[in-house]
């Protein structure tokens, strides 16, 4: 292929398609991830053709269950097939640092296991259809606020266990078609220039086959990206880029294979692209799935004296708060859908109740003015009837701009409080696309359901639960707080002069709550249900690889319902520091009324390990592993010990400038230095005749081997210690 | 002078002597920075000569009386003329980041103001009679663990404003004849190697006109030790070190300059340095300073219905736990003394009182061991007694090695428990080098005093203070948590694999609580007296110098007192995160009872500004600051607004790499932006068309402005990028 044409490939020929060069076809590729996005016109960039808007990932997440989301990944691609899209950019992975991050929604969780689980099956789902997924925003997108600029400065062990881990699963198990790089630098260096990130890690480490896609306006320097193992640089045309690629090759300051390759990897995309488009797709069938996914992603946070659920009959329903007219049903921002169609929470409670249903609309559309006329027609709705819905949320959650708090607007506090006055049956349903502040306002109504954004059939799906059509069985993938400055990320959030420091390291979300034992509002993979579980002892067996839990779980209510079994793990022995909890398994089950199943919960061998910053490496250390497994990170109902046998080839090196703490650390380095000490005790003078002494012990800990030289009389020469590290090591 | 004399003098001649070499005499330079510790003889290194154990810095520091610190520091002075010592190794002013830090006690304060004023006073004392102080350790040395090999990776504000503050308030202001470099790395650079440390900062920037020694083994490389600004290495001889250092300069890779100003400085060093020593100096005079500066060092934490002071006659007294017979009174390493006498509680409280004392010991020297006899002997003394006075606290503090938690042994917290329960009148008397945790014993007692370690004298001091014979008026300087996991500190210590991230940024200490939100235990700048102190309004006057507040305080009680009257600062609306409140001033001020005193407090411009990261450069924002007086960080009586100008040439470049929020953020920038916004939507189509909708807007925020041509239509090339950005910035 001619140069021209290689770099040609290399870029779009215009905001969403690739360009048609040295005989490759071009394809479309555009937004996802939960509903297929085809700008309707060029003019218009905001507004898409009709299409399912299924629920974000911040409710697809909170079903807990895969298989659901692999149904949705598998009805995109038939959308996909009917618009003539070839690549879907989705799914979204990156990890919710903050509460207050804009694109919370789109992302599934604050724990890299659950997102990584969700997304393959998203992945397989879609790609089961001949369309590509876009594994996107890689990598450590956390946030809104200066995304272009920005650098995410990370320690290793934090990138490889929590913001990177998420990815490295979904691309060892579901090989996506394409990965899309992020806007920010991380450490420093453009995600779209990060060669380490593009090609040692993503391709070199994890084996992924795809093409690297930038998003739309990361890449600053083509000839940079190239060499990085960017493959596709999106929007376009950019022909000064092309030209700048094809004159690199020339003057040798790009190697000739490296454009190849990207330009190879572009074809090959096409080449397993479907260019042709199917017919049509089921509207009506994609609809009712979006209906079972917000529905199986509602969280029931409160139910206090079994307010919820409704009769359908006998009970008089006030409904409040305009959001059950005209919902709040997704974010801003690329992931923007015109639905198809669009149900809401008081047309559809109206039609499931026999009983009167009143409405108020609570608010005005300017939400932190507290209207007082609305109040009151609230109240007084609510005050007649038998049980009050508010219909309350968020409407910040965007891309492009991160939130400016937790809290609900001040209208919509006032509107709960004051139903909560008016009648003591009040529930409260919330619209948001990443948490709100619960405290202290839950404390006066005995119902909260948090219904998240929905997607189009989220009123449908509201009613389904309220109405116990559907037993709630989500659970929260996101800690709520008790309020936003007691989050781990607080202190760090949003950086400044172009650098934001993840000062919490892995403790992100539960694993920081949890370490620094503060209370929280609700915990992670909090929810419940309308009926109740009983959970026998878990026991574990350890294979080469992996652990499988095993336990009885029973449903011991009246109704049918579903459990989502959880195992945490703990290593309390660890050379390295370690959250307390770390979510390592789960398992949704549907369980009958009295019913007993017993859950198998697989922990393959890999996700035991640390990331060691010593050795590069994964490590799984040896020693007792503490699971326990419940129905939250803070429910745990029973746990088991398991005794793991280490990885071979795991010992800290010993050097000349390891600390003699490290040496005693060691059983061989003890043993080598206990001999030496007590060799050099018998020469009698200075350090040596002291270095038996606790308190000169307690003061040399954290002396390096070769300084021991420095005291007088000290029979620590170099030669001696190179001696020592050498038998410590041979 | 011959580059093998110029390499001689650059390193010791043994462990506490300079060399001689080139006509330039040897000095002894030895360990303080409480007591001059003069190793008796070569082979013990732990013991020194008699000389007067001081308060270390935990307790100095708590007086906020920086005169009573001088003194102290002309005491240390007069003891070194006396010993023949022309370098003492104090004062230590690294930053108490954590609770847990081993040597905290040697350290002033977790704020870098009130280290730096101490400190300020203790170099001039010292300085006074013609001995050397040597401020250390510098810098960001502020844990022991792994304090040899340890990177403290802090970002550059952060360095700035808290951990090379009060190294720059010292250095300018009292011109210490030495800095000592510390054993860590600081961002991956080892201090003794840092030329960005040692010569750009501490001698460009801030006009430092003396020697920088080394921690004693701190230099890896001398040569790079050399050329990084470090003068004098210890300990020696190191004739390798020496060699190399000539051979450096022979092969030119080394400048000579840089050897030669090394040796000029020892030199000049010893030049102003007095040779001959005096003949003693007046240890009973020490020692009443020493009982002085203790006494004035106890917090008063607690004094529900007054139980303190205790009366001489009438009151009989139980004195419980071993300290108060064997007084806990200095940490252990290098500034351990051998005291010239020693005073016990015990004694001193029997002296004291006509009435009963009894005594029992309460526990064992193995401290985790609960000894039941012991505590029901002590709880039935407690029992028979009219007040219980429990002496209880921590021995870990020591150089060497950083503590293991902040609890109270085991046997302690029984003891306080078992004599709060046999006796309510119960004052617990703590012996502590760093704070412990009080919660949740401190509810079931009436009394507790503070008594940190309190140098030979602290026996006297603490019955001083118990029956009143001096008023209490030691205050916080450090934040006690209710548990060791709230600290801001928490989650990134000790650090791993060679690191550790200061995560907390700014947020060090109560600036962190604050931040938060979080309750603590006792706040910042805390402590009670046995008078009451009322406070009037306060008023500011700005000059170009800083600002001046005014406040009346008045002795409402019928005791004459002294009052630490504080000055916080809060800057609402400034371009950067600040923290909540930063000490800016105080004034410690006798006032007698029932008069009222005005107090002036003087903030100057300097202390009022931030370091920007941007520009590289302190910076004093224009804008209204609140400035709020009162008797600790979370006891704030009054607060006054000033309007401040701001300083010259400090607003932000923009740049065609700016983001579109950055732009609309700066006057002249949004001028310009919205012009050309408007003029490109008259050339009507795509993003130019759709640039002044709101939604579109909040997802372009983030843009940097050179990356708005990739939209289809965009009439912002390359070329109308750069003219903005020049005219911005013209």
């Amino acid at each position: 292929m001619e140069l021209t044409d290689q770099a040609a490939l290399t870029s779009g020929s215009a905001f969403w398609t690739s360009t048609e060069a040295g005989g490759v076809p071009q394809i479309t590729l555009t937004d996802g991830p939960h509903g297929v996005r085809m700008q309707s016109s060029e003019e218009d960039m905001l507004t898409g053709r009709p299409a399912t808007a299924f629920p974000p990932a911040v409710t697809s997440g909170s079903t807990w269950d895969p298989a659901l989301v692999r149904r949705m990944g598998e009805a995109l691609g038939d959308e996909c097939r009917a618009m003539g899209v070839q690549v879907l950019l989705g799914p979204g992975i990156n990890i919710k640092r903050t509460p207050l991050g804009g694109r919370n929604f789109e992302y599934f969780s604050e724990d890299p296991l659950i997102s990584g689980v969700m997304a393959t099956e998203w992945v397989l789902g879609l790609q089961s259809r001949g369309v590509g997924a876009s594994l996107k925003h890689f990598a450590v997108n956390s946030q809104e606020t200066d995304r272009m600029t920005i650098s995410a400065d990370v320690d290793e062990r934090t990138l490889r266990e929590i913001y990177l881990r998420a990815f490295q699963r979904v691309v060892t198990r579901s090989q996506p078609w394409t990965v899309m790089c992020s806007y920010n630098r991380v450490n420093g260096v453009h995600a779209s220039q990060n060669r380490w990130l593009l090609t040692d890690v993503l391709r070199g480490e994890w084996g992924f086959e795809g093409l690297v896609v930038s998003d739309w306006g990361a890449v600053v320097d083509r000839v940079a990206a190239v060499h990085a193992g960017l493959d596709l640089t999106m929007p376009g045309p950019d022909e000064a880029g092309d030209a700048a690629l094809v004159a690199a090759v020339k003057d040798g300051s790009l190697a000739a294979g490296d454009l190849r390759l990207s330009a190879d990897r572009v074809a090959a995309l096409v080449a397993k692209s479907r260019l042709e488009t199917t017919e049509s797709y089921d509207a009506d069938a994609h609809h009712a799935l979006a209906r079972e996914i917000a529905a199986r992603g509602i969280v029931l946070l409160k139910n206090d004296g079994d307010v919820l659920p409704l009769r359908a009959e006998g009970q008089s329903i006030a409904v409040l708060g305009e959001y059950a007219r005209t919902p709040r049903f997704q974010g801003g921002g690329s992931s923007q859908i015109t639905p198809t169609r669009l149900d809401d929470a008081l047309t559809e409670i109206t039609a499931s109740s026999s009983a009167a249903v009143t409405f108020a609309p609570g608010y005005s559309a300017d939400e932190n003015a507290v209207v007082e006329p609305l109040l009151d027609e609230a109240a007084a709705a609510a005050a007649g009837a038998d049980v009050a819905l508010v219909f309350v949320g968020s409407k910040q959650e965007t891309e492009g701009s991160d939130r400016d708090g937790i809290d609900l607007p001040a209208s919509h506090r006032a509107l709960v409080e004051r139903v909560a006055a008016a009648n003591p049956r009040t529930v409260v349903v919330l619209s948001n696309g990443a948490v709100v502040r619960t405290a202290p306002w839950d404390e006066a109504v005995p119902g909260i359901v948090e219904a998240w954004l929905l997607g189009q059939a989220g009123g449908s799906a509201i009613a389904d639960v309220l109405f116990g059509r559907v037993n709630p069985s989500g659970r929260l993938t996101e800690t709520i707080p008790l309020k936003l400055a007691d989050h781990p990320s607080f202190l760090d959030f949003p950086g400044e002069a172009g650098h934001v420091r993840y000062g919490e390291g892995l403790h992100v979300g539960y694993r920081g709550f949890d370490a620094r034992e503060q209370e929280v509002a609700y915990p992670f993979g909090f929810g419940l249900s309308y009926t109740t579980f009983e959970y026998g002892m878990p026991s574990a067996t350890v294979t080469a690889s992996g652990v499988e839990l095993t336990i009885d779980v029973t449903n011991t209510g009246a109704r049918d319902g579903r459990e989502v079994v959880q195992a945490y793990m703990e290593v309390t022995r660890s050379r390295v520091r370690r959250a307390p909890r770390e979510l390592k398994a789960f398992a949704n089950v549907a369980i009958a009324a009295g019913a007993t199943e017993t859950v198998t919960l697989q922990i393959p061998r890999d996700d035991l390990a640390y990331w060691d910053e010593r050795l590069s490496r994964w490590v799984v250390e040896g020693g007792e592993y503490h699971f326990a497994v419940g129905a939250s990170s803070r429910d745990l109902r029973g746990a088991v010990l398991a005794t793991i046998e280490a990885d071979a080839g795991t010992r800290w090196p010993l050097t000349a400038d390891s600390t003699i703490a490290e040496w005693f650390a060691d059983p061989r380095g003890a043993d080598l230095l206990r001999k030496a000490f007590a060799d050099a005790a018998g020469t009698g003078t200075g350090i040596a005749a002291q270095a038996a002494d606790p308190a000169m012990l307690q003061l040399l800990g954290g002396l390096p081997l070769n300084r021991l030289g420095m005291f007088p009389g000290s029979p620590f020469t170099e030669e001696t210690v190179q001696a020592l590290a050498a038998a410590a090591n041979d």
